[in-house]
């Protein structure tokens, strides 16, 4: 199986493309840019969603589910928002098919047309402030801290697997405050959720910043990131948290009454991650044999695989052990599928990513152990099985610690610093990663670096962003010390 | 508050749309037809969506997700679906908008029109079986046991909150299989846990029963169904479970070779229930002074208010009651707002259908006592600390079963029998409910009794269907003795 994957050395887009599909986390589907995501991508994803989840209700969030469709005219409620939403999306102009009177399908029956047209949500800021305005009367009223789970449609014109795709599955946070400090703390907050997500979960490091005034989300005041490097050198955005300030609010005239009985304009702030953090947890541990996927994660953490068969003996050991292991919540799976030899088990468990593979065989029966192989080192060891439970859950624990090490190995060793622009270009094209240098603040020196290289400032880091010298590019004054990359 | 809500021997219509907005279920949207989910309401369908998801996945089924949009022509590949189903719908035609050059808004571009329009999912077995066309080649790929959670819309020209609504949210279960045989078990299996999520979860009594064929989902063999009575009267088809045939497999060309090596197509069923059974528990349980929820669904089973206010000594003593039921897995709020007065918060906790409330006094504490509410016969009970989490536990296990008894006996009460078409039509108009009664098998009986009476063949019982007589409206001889009811 192995074999079939492109090598990340050879061309790591088509090895992306390999894993994906071979590993089971994605197909193809009849309608252009949107993916079937298939069961084992859908139960990572189901596990993000579940953490996320917990973590956003421990912070007192609440979930609510707003419509599909968006009046048309609500795009332009906020001048920005139109600006960078709205224009490539899809568009609902009638309700009803017809027979062809002409052949044997239907037809879109013209009678059928909208007076308004409805557009797909891109994401939902509109339509949920239109409805805040009924939900907000006074103070006592907010904060509203409401998120929800759904689909989103963009009219991407090149699309990847979970990277970019037309349809894709988000969380969006909409919330509601009474002043603007509330509302930069929640912001702030969430970017501390979605942090300790990405890397005490996904083992995924990141970097905390804040985006530039051109890759600020279209509305906001001010736009929280984390941003991840892949192992291509390229960065990944995981995720982004707004303070929105009051443009929605004055946009869709959403007011309450203060503790003062004075009427003022609500604050807001959203925030979201996607089904594109899959992408990022492929790209940030997977290896030419497949998906790596960090325990607290993994669907499956250990496959237990009879060898060279599924005899009854083995199975029962099986069940004992998986029995252990369960009751230390550890998800198991026995593959007592007695058509396929174990190699060709081995090579599936490996390219799916499960964590921990264990053999078991009369012969290590007979001296009480078993095989244990871990999937990021692929070294494997015999365990006795007296203590085999105790031993996976530390194994787990090492694996996703390992995991992360490595991640963060790679970033420090594909982050540089450059003084001057020549030393920027052969960084960005030797080397790639992550490049700190020195911006002078203006949207023009950045625009000029992106048309020159490709480039993007990814970030003005929260942590470490003083500016120490002059514009790499336009030679005037450094206003703050950012963080350069190519960009997924 | 209590008084808000009209009364249901005045208006039952009126009384279930108070309910469902004075509890916080929905909201209407700016949409026609769509509805927003608010946070109480999305939390009953977060525990009814865990529970199915659990069940399924204990009989072996995993989730997925297919694309939003189904090419057009898909729509009308299997016949009978396209008649039953594609003509009201959402339809993408284009994929941008422009500034209007005439205005400030923005305009559908016109030259952003679709090759071919997208439907925007109604249910999806025509995108899924085009999808199971790659997925199935041989035996050794069957079954497949795939469901998922997803939004679906259908343009509905009457809407109501949560019973009938443009878009929903549901899950849809879609199973391939090598025989026939296998394919009828799994709709009955899914029949089965729809029953047992409707009784035990929900305590709504149905009945399992079939689809005539006019009553059938369109491009099914047989429609497996769960039926339940609402309080007016009314069923509500709660759940259907349908048997395929071959019929998608032969639309979208999906077949497998046998373990004889012999080519063939693909056996079927497909499954689904929605937020419908939302609208279903409102009107199982609820009474004139709000919502009232069984238990298991509650997003909170109990509700603790100290009296007057919330006092550091009352909220302590309260800490001491909650840590004592969650260890017990029972879900639990503390009350400490300090400008409601206690009847004002009991009265919401009462619209809201909390099930248990807990008022903590001083002059009760000094009694080593509190006083223990229920919300289904509104009793009253003072209940020594001591022992308050093993009370609460019992009573909730008790509300629960008392919940579903009450509704076993409305049903019993309002099921009756009829031999002859004016005895029929008398308990349709005088009493309403399930009435049984001696059908002749087709089309032409049903349909005219559904233009004089405006009932509908409910199912054909799985149980007791037997005819004992001639058909009541023709005189034929019976074929089968089914329920008839008028219906949402």
């Amino acid at each position: 199986m192995a074999k079939e994957i492109t090598l990340r050395s050879d061309n790591y887009s088509q090895w992306y493309n390999d894993i994906v599909k071979k590993a089971g986390l994605s197909d193809h589907s009849a309608v252009r840019g949107c993916m079937v995501i298939k069961p084992w991508g859908y139960a990572i994803w189901e596990n993000m969603r579940n953490q996320l989840d917990k973590m956003f209700k421990e912070t007192g969030h609440v979930n609510a589910y707003f419509p599909l469709f968006i009046p048309k005219s609500f795009l332009s409620k906020e001048a920005k928002h139109v600006e960078g939403f709205a224009k490539e999306c899809a568009i609902v102009t009638h309700h009803r098919l017809m027979n062809d009177p002409d052949g044997d399908g239907v037809i879109v029956d013209p009678s059928s047309k909208l007076e308004e047209e409805l557009i797909v949500r891109p994401t939902s800021e509109t339509i949920i402030w239109n409805t805040y305005r009924d939900w907000v009367q006074s103070y006592r009223d907010l904060p509203l801290l409401i998120n929800q789970w759904a689909n989103v449609v963009r009219w991407e014109m090149r699309t990847r697997p979970f990277l970019r795709t037309t349809e894709f599955l988000w969380q969006e946070g909409h919330t509601a405050h009474a002043t603007k400090k509330e509302a930069i703390e929640e912001a702030e907050l969430i970017q501390d959720i979605y942090t300790r997500f990405a890397e005490d979960y996904m083992a995924m490091p990141i970097i905390k910043g804040i985006k530039t005034e051109s890759e600020r989300f279209a509305g906001a005041v001010e736009t929280y990131c984390i941003e991840a490097l892949m192992q291509d050198g390229k960065a990944l955005q995981a995720g982004t948290s707004h303070f929105l300030g009051q443009n929605f609010a004055k946009a869709f005239d959403v007011k309450f009454s203060d503790s003062n009985n004075q009427m003022e304009y609500v604050w807001a702030s959203s925030w979201g991650v996607s089904t594109r953090l899959i992408g990022g947890l492929v790209m940030t541990h997977s290896d030419d044999e497949g998906l790596v996927l960090p325990p607290k994660l993994a669907p499956t953490q250990v496959a237990i695989v009879p060898i060279p068969k599924p005899t009854e003996e083995l199975i029962k050991i099986s069940n004992h052990i998986a029995d252990k292991l369960k009751s230390l919540n550890i998800s198991v799976l026995i593959d007592t599928d007695d058509q396929k030899r174990p190699g060709f088990k081995f090579a599936e468990y490996e390219m799916k990513g499960v964590p921990i593979r264990i053999g078991i065989g009369m012969r290590d029966i007979e001296n009480n152990q078993v095989e244990v192989a871990r999937r990021d080192t692929k070294l494997k060891t015999l365990v006795n099985l007296d203590g085999i439970d105790r031993y996976v859950q530390d194994l787990l624990v090492q694996i996703q610690s390992n995991l992360f090490n490595r991640a963060i190995d790679f970033r420090t060793s594909h982050t540089s610093e450059a003084s001057d622009f020549e030393e920027f270009k052969k960084l960005l094209e030797e080397k790639g990663g992550f490049i700190k240098a020195n911006w002078d603040g203006t949207a023009e020196t950045e625009n000029r670096i992106k048309e020159l290289t490709k480039a993007t400032i990814r970030c003005i880091p929260q942590e470490g962003s003083k500016s120490d010298g002059p514009d790499i590019l336009s030679g005037k004054d450094g206003v703050h010390k950012v963080i350069y990359a190519k960009a997924y």
